[in-house]
């Protein structure tokens, strides 16, 4: 399988995370790529490839430019703000905030007040109050060409499978699920598989479905998404009402306007193992199908794993096999992009581990 | 002056404080309480008093009762989620986050999904996300009974102004004037001022007007009345382009429905000193003026003091003395509140030089 690398991801090397009151070395270690890229070499016969540099012009088409303008340069704006580090937020316009009279349950609110500032003037806390959703993701020096180059990855990717069908991996960091159109957190600043998406669409893929197998949901492509019927997104993640992101992944989101019923959220119990892995995965066959998809596209996290720090679901290695098998049902042109996984010491047999999967299954497809 | 003094501040004594990436020893030390209530014992005729129990009702008039339940569990929540230290927040519902659509500029959003949960049953994550609005605030073991009796301190100074028409100081922490009816942030859980304002007016004080002259613009006090015409809400503060807390303080936020034209901020220019100070000053008196007020409260900062870590203002200790001077000239009963100001060594002679330049100009309109 041609395996696109990001070999800038580690220009995003942030020193430090904030995580439940303290501060610790990222889980979003550079070193995760190498690890990967290894396991690969191993399990799968990986060919690796470098990115083609695309320019500006897909990710504009999906992400806000103004939110891409403070990206690009946050931590040039930190610095000159007298800080040092990491740029990291420290207060929100939360629901509410700025309108002075509305509380929980109220539905109107206002986006926070950015008045008498253009949008390159305004104060880099701010900034980072206003497009960040967490304090899990610091910007570093580097984060904006590690982000730029892992969109480029995943473009790359797109394109090889659209010229032959065959498959691709897109291997980078940060990873991009949980980038919205003008917001980052969970370690995501670009939405890579959503801007490989809109450049298929944009190259005349019709109709495109997203299924996202990260243990966390992936709130930023839902909501890119979430008012179109040409893309279909699918998520099966753990249960939201305890565990990242909290505040999206529910059954009820079901996609708005032209994109209604083109949303499809799985939450898991804890512990749910693979027999509640494969109903998900089941249900979400039977909704791509209905979709009638031109093209599958995989948000690919590995960390429902048993032995993942924040592991919820109790997924094995030979569990993340049969996932891929199941992905090759689909019998779908595919595209995987490389999401979360953090545990150095299974997190490349288990990428490889879908991917030989997949593989194993597409040549069974053939065989029959 | 009669000092009514939260002997359980101290309760409040979190750990840490995350500060621009970095976790800092909180700003908001204990030992501010001390040092101010020694000051004071020097400079003014203070006469400590301790406050009296009004229970909870005062408070519920004020803040919603989510929320306060919220407060009262979030130490012990966190606790119980096998977190260890003080409970901060994570992830928050940011403007647009839930409703998988908006972006920056739309104005409808929904307040973040807490769908299929009880207030109490959700997950401290969630709960802390959804009620803070920044990263600096910690909730510690005690911090709940120090803000409970903080406002019992607010509450009772109240009392005492009411019965003799003589003013009284209510020192206690945390402070308040960044607390929301539901939201907290900027070292406040319960805004003190505002719970007092509250208790007057149920009391039978017709109109209230609440000056705060403390260096961040008053948030919370503002969104609490921001609908109303009974409580006049006037802010004097560094300009929040640049300055906490950012998203709020700006001159057109003047009130809404009844309460349009009830609130007044003015925003100051970086170092304007006193001459800026004055002319604001002289503004806010013409406002209270004009308003009729029956009573007057202060929420009482001295961060803008040249000495002050986050000082922005340039303000001499004479300054603040001058000030307590305009202050007195309004002629009206009047309430101070214990607000910021965090520089160990001046703290003290900047809080006492307010209430004596307020008690000198007390005595000077006596003798004319």
């Amino acid at each position: 399988m041609r395996v696109f690398f990001n070999a800038r991801h580690d220009a995003h090397d942030v020193k430090s995370e904030f995580y439940h009151g303290h501060i610790i070395p990222p889980l979003d270690d550079p070193r995760r790529m190498g690890i990967i890229r290894d396991a690969l070499a191993h399990k799968i016969s990986a060919r690796l490839v470098d990115p083609a540099d695309h320019g500006m012009a897909p990710i504009w088409a999906v992400h806000d430019k103004d939110y891409l303008a403070f990206l690009a340069h946050a931590w040039q704006d930190w610095q000159q703000a007298g800080y040092d580090g990491d740029a990291i937020p420290a207060i929100w316009p939360a629901h509410g905030f700025c309108d002075g009279g509305s509380l929980p349950g109220d539905d109107v609110t206002r986006p926070g007040d950015m008045t008498g500032q253009t949008p390159a003037s305004r104060h880099i806390l701010k900034k980072l109050g206003y497009y960040a959703y967490a304090i899990d993701t610091p910007i570093g020096e580097g984060s904006w060409q590690a982000a730029y180059w892992g969109a480029q990855t995943a473009l790359s990717a797109a394109d090889a499978v659209l010229q032959d069908g065959e498959a691709s991996f897109c291997l980078g960091r940060p990873a991009g699920h949980h980038a919205h159109a003008a917001r980052y957190g969970g370690y995501c600043l670009l939405n890579n598989a959503a801007i490989a998406a809109q450049h298929l669409r944009a190259k005349g893929v019709e109709r495109i479905a997203i299924l996202d197998i990260d243990q966390d949901h992936g709130d930023g492509t839902q909501q890119i998404f979430y008012h179109r019927g040409d893309v279909l997104t699918v998520s099966i993640h753990a249960n939201p009402d305890t565990h990242f992101p909290f505040f999206t992944g529910y059954a009820h989101e079901q996609g708005a306007d032209a994109g209604y019923g083109a949303n499809l959220n799985l939450p898991l119990a804890d512990g749910v193992g693979f027999a509640g892995f494969e109903a998900a995965m089941a249900q979400a066959a039977a909704k791509i199908a209905r979709f009638n998809a031109d093209m599958l596209m995989i948000s690919l996290g590995v960390n429902g794993h048993e032995f993942e720090p924040f592991g919820r679901l109790g997924l094995t290695t030979a569990d993340y096999e049969k996932i891929g098998g199941q992905i090759a049902q689909f019998g779908l042109r595919t595209l995987f992009v490389m999401e979360g996984g953090y545990a150095h010491d299974v997190i490349g047999e288990n990428v490889a581990a879908v991917l030989a999967g997949y593989l194993a299954g597409v040549r069974n497809v053939a065989d029959t």
